[in-house]
């Protein structure tokens, strides 16, 4: 008998990301398509179902050499698999795991996104092979993802992993789409970063390449920051100091509690590697317990936009083998 | 064939408390010896030992009757239960998994002391049935122990759960024991405390309660400066809300990445019950993430000096009851 096949679905807002997936997580044949947002995301477990079926066709298999499906989504996820709000799909309290599984007529197991994006570094990305993980995505906004024990950090209602809600500004600090403000992501994302450059540009009148960018563009962008940082430009590095310092206590204060083997930085900010990771070790290993920090190595991811996918597929590895076995 | 038993241990620096208890968590039988601290504590498993058979015998069982030993040691633990080092008992890469089986006949689990209290609550205390539970220790000290998906968290390389040593004041915070600075440890167990209000006194003339003892008594307790908050005193009401302020951020903060069910609050200050739970409950939803924030609940410890014991049968029955049965 061929070896089966797991597939793994990340499904975000503009396309969903699907693949099968070996049992030892490497990727047989990958796709993509557009998320059908119409009439509140009502058709998109549907596009799933028969994109699974047409590729089947197109690759020569049937549906026997599949096991399940471990799927990403966008939004807190209940015990049921369904996915309580994901506002950029419209959903609300939408029975994903029940419909999805009538759609195929295979398992399915659901997670949030940024959690099955830090399984996928877990399982064969830069966190590989450790048991006790931290993931952080550095985006337009941040996302978490959280590994004790080898398994996801789920919580109580599956909002476990939410770092970019640790509040690193407790007093007047900018106010954040959850609903409270301060939070790490108004000063650690790609967007809170060029808030504080230019917070850092209006309160000074120090000459920097930023301001000379800004004054003839009318924006600033992170990867501009870091660029200038690269060129020694002071008040670039004064910005990055301030984003390290905050994105250091968080990471530090959560390695505090969970002790873990790997801290992952991933997300279009982390493509600024070592001008990043440099100053950020730095003032980790400042507010960390001495016997955490020496078991704690912190390292750029290395799946890029194939974690989800690779995650999902080890939740349906996990969560579904017997129960297809059952079937 | 009678039921069997499980042995709880948790060793202390000045007493060692054991107790016999049932598979369902009911203590049958609980008593305490002296920790014998001489020669770099080696004397100490076969106290232990000896006491366990000499209590059989009171009791007329013999050993068949036991299933194992769990037993929380005041140090970090290694995965094959040493203990790396105990200050407290003058321990340093101690064998203590391998020496206990050796003298009692039985298997043994061993973990970090504050992480078996933190189960001994999950399992018949105040976190009764939560499987995501946050247990911090307010004492001479501040401990802590954290159970994700109804595991410990031990850690890589068990400092897991250090909730003790999360960065509470990270610019020119108080020396902490552990080396760094800052530690919440400097800012809410009880020494911590008392620290705090002798500085408010130092930097104001208000007339207070907790002044008046001050220069009476040249020493202030955390006790005192909750009595005088119940009474109304302004001063010891601004060194609370210190208190709370650092506490509520630093649970929150841990809860924005475990999302658990049940914060637990155990040790000395906790007796100071709601003048410490009410100001320290709006302090926390302040800086949590709603959805966090709606699915926790902050608790009272219930189980006081037996949570302990109680965790370590719990380890004792679900680390190896499968272990006793091969043998």
């Amino acid at each position: 008998m061929d070896a089966k096949w797991l597939v793994g679905v990340d499904l975000g807002g503009t396309t969903i990301k699907m693949a099968f997936i070996s049992l030892n997580g490497d990727i047989i044949y990958s796709w993509e398509i557009d998320t059908d947002k119409r009439e509140s995301g009502r058709y998109i477990p549907t596009r799933i179902a028969s994109t699974i079926d047409q590729k089947l066709n197109e690759l020569n298999q049937t549906k026997n050499r599949l096991i399940g499906i471990g799927i990403g989504a966008p939004g807190p996820v209940n015990v049921d698999g369904s996915i309580e709000v994901a506002v950029n799909l419209g959903w609300r309290k939408f029975p994903l795991q029940a419909i999805l599984e009538r759609e195929t007529s295979l398992p399915v197991a659901v997670e949030n996104d940024a959690n099955i994006a830090a399984i996928g570094e877990m399982w064969k990305g830069a966190g590989k092979g450790a048991k006790n993980l931290i993931c952080v995505t550095l985006g337009t906004g941040v996302g978490g993802g959280i590994i004790v024990n080898g398994e996801i950090v789920h919580g109580v209602n599956g909002a476990g992993g939410e770092i970019g809600h640790i509040t690193s500004v407790p007093r007047n600090g900018s106010p954040c789409n959850c609903g409270k403000s301060g939070c790490l992501e108004t000063v650690a994302s790609a967007t809170g970063i060029s808030r504080l450059a230019l917070e850092k540009l209006a309160s000074t009148n120090d000459i920097s390449k930023i301001r000379d960018y800004y004054e003839k563009h009318q924006t600033i962008s992170a990867k501009l920051v870091f660029d200038a940082a690269n060129e020694g430009d002071e008040l670039a590095k004064r910005v990055i100091q301030q984003v390290v310092y905050h994105l250091g206590l968080a990471l530090a204060n959560l390695a505090n509690g969970l002790n873990p083997e790997k801290i992952v930085i991933g997300g279009g900010v982390s493509k600024a590697g070592d001008t990043l990771l440099g100053p950020l070790k730095e003032e980790f290993v400042l507010y960390t317990f001495p016997r955490v920090a020496q078991g704690a190595e912190i390292v750029i991811a290395t799946l890029g936009n194939n974690a989800g996918v690779i995650g999902g597929a080890w939740l349906a590895k996990e969560r579904l083998i017997n129960k297809s076995e059952v079937k």
